[in-house]
């Protein structure tokens, strides 16, 4: 990570906390214990954790967009605060749906107490953001809202289509971006918007701000999807291989099947093999293992690794070009186009 | 159900049925397919019903509660949808937690696509209901926004009780009413307060009507636990004795057991005997027969089934006292009163 970016997540994690903290505190008190385990803040059993939470990457997005447009960073709290409840709301919605039982090395809400309990814990973080919103008072309340709520849309629409691509033997690489568009970059772009928004800055700059979230968001998966396969499973904490352990369709995978030839046909025909059930006790299974590997091979073989490292750093460059749009504050536009670069640069 | 109110609720439901499928035609295909089945108007493979639907219970209410302050239908009926929406989140949501596989005589969204389908089209329904208030441009929106962002979290906190109340041997009447309120109550509440809010109504009306609101929602509770248990299954679409199957701690349920002695030793007794696993082909269990015949036995003995009924009417009632707290158009104003008295009456 650049050294100039630590201290500014860091920043924005202290500021964005204690509002985050208090918004959960209004939850019911079984649905706040399970928001406060999911978000690093103690254990199952209630015991208070020192550490915690993920890298808080769209509450900082939201405070520096804030200050590149002039803004004061705390009337950008209240959308600091939204956006990281709306993707909690997902993550702990989306590890239900795709059956994974751990996140950051911790087990998952749905399989410490339950899928009913998973389905409105986030259904709470959901309204809870928007409530948080709503009461801020802000002036530009009801764009705010309309970008929130515009984001939250577009977020359910890719994991729709991510959950239909599981179904289907193939998937294009433009509809792949689409959905990645949905499920990830709608959000970071929501961010970013909020943020120039909190601060009453121009329609030109809050586009220049969407764009930026836009491109960072679609770099974002993609070095997510790199990670999913080639990662290390200590900085990721997922299983090596992860993604193609579930046969997923993810954007370096699609790319490798649209360059055809032997490869891309060996890596589709495989793509169709089930995987193993994930459900039953964990076993080494000598084929399905050899099956991974082969299959991480034909991905290199097809150049996707490769490409989809220049395609995120295609996407990073044209996320710079959207601060170049407008006049930001130097500094805060400093902290964005680092924040962009770490995207590009981060293993986990 | 009384002659006077078949037209209101006929005439709300054609005047919001164009705005809730515009709103439900925003969606992704695959979302608006599931939404399009789960509100009747067409079947799993996408053939068009005639008929469809529920009560539009909400809907009608927020109309009515428009017109009794002097306002235009036109202006409420974004409040009628949005509130619409919520209802029918909570509806697929519940669904699937319950593992219900019928509703009104139709298999599930769950049953017939999968949990997670379900999952993603009751988030999918819940901010399309935020999106339409906030788009309707009402002068009032802030408020609007509030009443249906506070009245779903009170919503979503019901659902949390009610699925705490599953794993405890007894519950308090207080919690259950406490419950109720959450569950039902803050949702017809919230549709008379959104009625009131478009038409500009003052602070002690928009009161007025809230409090109608949620005392029709503590009747509407009672009865359908009423329903749940000694119900026609041919008007309730459930099996006969339903909620005793699923050993609902319903309302009736709490009393009875509250009253001490012998029968309510044996009922509560009986609550702790594990229902048969659903997920199983239906077989005629003689036993089991025979325990929820004998259950619902115990509770007519305890005064159960009377008290319930006392009690809804009770609330009824109130509710027609929260009518008169404020001046009201005449018309409309019987109307709610009727649909008041319906709540009561209805035998689905």
């Amino acid at each position: 990570m650049t050294t100039m970016l630590v201290p500014a997540l860091h920043r924005s994690r202290d500021l964005v906390t204690p509002s985050l903290r208090a918004a959960v505190d209004r939850l019911d008190p079984t649905t706040r214990a399970l928001a406060s385990y999911h978000l690093g803040w103690c254990e199952a059993d209630g015991t208070l954790r020192e550490a915690g939470g993920g890298k808080a990457l769209r509450p900082a997005l939201v405070l520096l967009a804030a200050r590149a447009c002039g803004g004061p960073e705390d009337d950008a709290v209240p959308g600091a605060v939204a956006v990281e409840l709306v993707h909690n709301f997902s993550l702990v919605h989306d590890d239900l749906m795709d059956g994974d039982t751990q996140r950051r090395h911790r087990a998952t809400v749905w399989s410490v107490w339950g899928s009913s309990s998973a389905i409105l814990t986030g259904d709470a973080l959901l309204t809870l953001a928007q409530q948080v919103v709503l009461e801020s008072g802000s002036p530009y309340l009801a764009d705010q809202l309309r970008v929130l709520l515009d984001a939250t849309a577009e977020l359910i629409r890719g994991q729709v289509d991510d959950l239909a691509f599981e179904s289907r033997p193939l998937v294009g690489l433009d509809e792949c971006f689409d959905m990645a568009a949905g499920k990830t970059g709608a959000l970071l772009a929501a961010s970013a918007a909020l943020g120039a928004l909190s601060a009453g800055a121009s329609p030109a700059a809050v586009e220049a701000l969407t764009t930026y979230g836009r491109h960072l968001g679609t770099a974002f998966q993609l070095v997510d999807d790199l990670l999913g396969i080639w990662g290390s499973p200590a900085e990721t904490g997922k299983p090596v291989l992860s993604d193609l352990r579930s046969r997923k369709k993810s954007l370096p995978v699609c790319y490798a099947i649209a360059q055809r030839g032997p490869a891309a046909e060996e890596l589709a025909a495989w793509l169709t093999t089930p995987a193993p059930d994930r459900s039953l006790p964990i076993t080494v299974d000598e084929a399905e293992e050899a099956g991974l590997h082969r299959a991480a091979e034909l991905l290199e073989a097809c150049g996707a690794r490769e490409w989809t490292l220049g395609e995120a750093r295609r996407h990073v460059a044209q996320a710079q070009c959207g601060l170049d749009a407008v006049a930001l504050e130097q500094e805060p536009r400093a902290e964005l186009a680092a924040l962009a670069e770490f995207v590009v640069e981060r293993e986990s």
